[in-house]
C-alpha cells in the first residue's frame, strides 16, 4: 500500500509532467509534440514518466483534463462573485479571452484538441468539454431568463450554441488573420448576443 | 503559339485536374491528399499533370481559388435576385450552409484551408478569402443600414466579423460534435444577429 509520503511524491511527479507537457502540446499540437522534450523538462526519468502515463495519448488527455479543471476554477473565481446571472454570463467569455491572450487555459490547446478530435475513438472524450461548455452556458442563459434580465422567448440551448460556437469562431478568425484581435472580436460577439437577448420581446417582456 | 484548339484542350485538362483534386483535398486535407490518386482520377499522365501544376501546393491554391469563384457565382445567383440588402444578407449564410450539406463550395475545404494557413508564406493568399468574406459582408450590412432595415448605430465591420466568424464557429462546433447540425446552428446564428440588428435603437431609429 502507498504511504502518504509516496503518494505525495507521485502526485508531485505527475504534476511536473503535466506542467512540462502543457506548453509542449500548446506549441506543437499532438503529432508535433516530443515526449523526449517533455520528459527532459519534467526532470523525471523515462521509467518515472511511463509509471504515470502509458502513452503520449494518455498524457495528452490528462493535460487537457487538468487544464480544463484548473482553468474553470480560475474563471469561476473571477465571475462567481458577480451577483446576477446575466453579468456572470457575459463576463465569462471576456475572462476566457484575456486568459488566452495571457497564454493560459485550454483555449491555448486548440491545435491539440483538433488533432485528438479527428480520432473517432477520442472524439467523445475530447469534445465532451465542448458539450459541457454548451451545457453550462445554457444553464447561465436560463438563469438570466429566470432573473428577468434577458428575453424569455429565446431558447437558452440555442443561445448557448451561438455563444460557445461564436467564441470558437472568433478564435479561428483571429488565428487565420493572425492579428491578435481576439478580445476585440469577443467584445463584438458579446455586444451582438447581449443586444439580441435584451431587446424588447414581441408582445411585451 | 497556342492554337484555339490546343488552348481549349489545355483548359479541359486543367479543369479535369481541378475536379479530381477538390474531393481529394476535401476528404484528406493537404498533407493527406495523394497526388497519384488525383492524377489517376483526372485521366491525365504525370507529365500532363505537371504541365499544369508544378507542385501539390500550386494545385491546392488553384483548387481553392476555383472553388471560391464558382461557389460565389452560385451564391450570387441565388441571393442576388432578392430586392432588399437585408434579405440578401441573411439568405447568404443559409445558402452556404445548404451547399456545405450538399458537399459543395470552399466550406468543404476547411481542413485544407487550415493546413495551408499554417504556412506563413501562404497565409495571406489563403486567408485573403476570409478577409474578402468579411469585406463583402460589411458592405451588405452597410447597405441594409442605408435602406433603413437594420439599426444604423452598430458598426457594420464589427457585425461582419461576428457573422463570418460566427459561421466558422458553427462549422467547428458541428465538426467536433459530429452531429451534422450545421444548418440548425446557422439558423440560430441568423436569429441572434437579426434580432440584435433589428432591435429598436436607443434614442429612436
Amino acid at each position: 500500500m502507498a504511504t502518504p509520503e509516496r503518494t505525495y511524491r507521485a502526485d508531485r511527479s505527475r504534476r511536473a509532467i503535466l506542467e512540462a507537457a502543457a506548453p509542449e502540446f500548446a506549441a506543437h499540437g499532438f503529432a508535433g509534440a516530443s515526449l523526449n522534450r517533455i520528459i527532459r523538462a519534467s526532470g523525471l526519468t523515462k521509467g518515472g514518466f511511463y509509471f504515470h502515463f502509458p502513452s503520449k495519448q494518455a498524457l495528452a488527455l490528462a493535460v487537457l483534463g487538468d487544464q480544463y479543471e484548473r482553468w474553470w476554477a480560475r474563471v469561476l473565481s473571477e465571475v462567481g462573485p458577480l451577483p446576477r446571472a446575466v453579468d456572470r454570463l457575459f463576463a465569462t467569455p471576456r475572462v476566457i479571452a484575456r486568459q488566452i491572450r495571457e497564454g493560459e487555459g485550454p483555449g491555448t490547446l486548440g491545435k491539440l484538441i483538433e488533432e485528438l478530435a479527428r480520432d473517432p475513438d477520442l472524439r467523445d472524450e475530447v469534445c465532451g468539454s465542448l458539450r459541457i461548455a454548451v451545457e453550462m452556458t445554457t444553464a447561465q442563459f436560463a438563469e438570466a431568463q429566470a432573473e428577468g434580465d434577458i428575453r424569455s422567448d429565446l431558447d437558452p440551448a440555442l443561445l448557448a450554441e451561438v455563444a460557445v460556437g461564436g467564441f470558437a469562431g472568433m478564435q479561428t478568425m483571429t488565428e487565420q488573420l493572425a492579428d491578435d484581435d481576439l478580445e476585440r472580436r469577443v467584445e463584438a460577439l458579446i455586444l451582438v448576443v447581449r443586444t439580441a437577448t435584451t431587446s424588447p420581446q414581441e408582445g411585451g417582456p
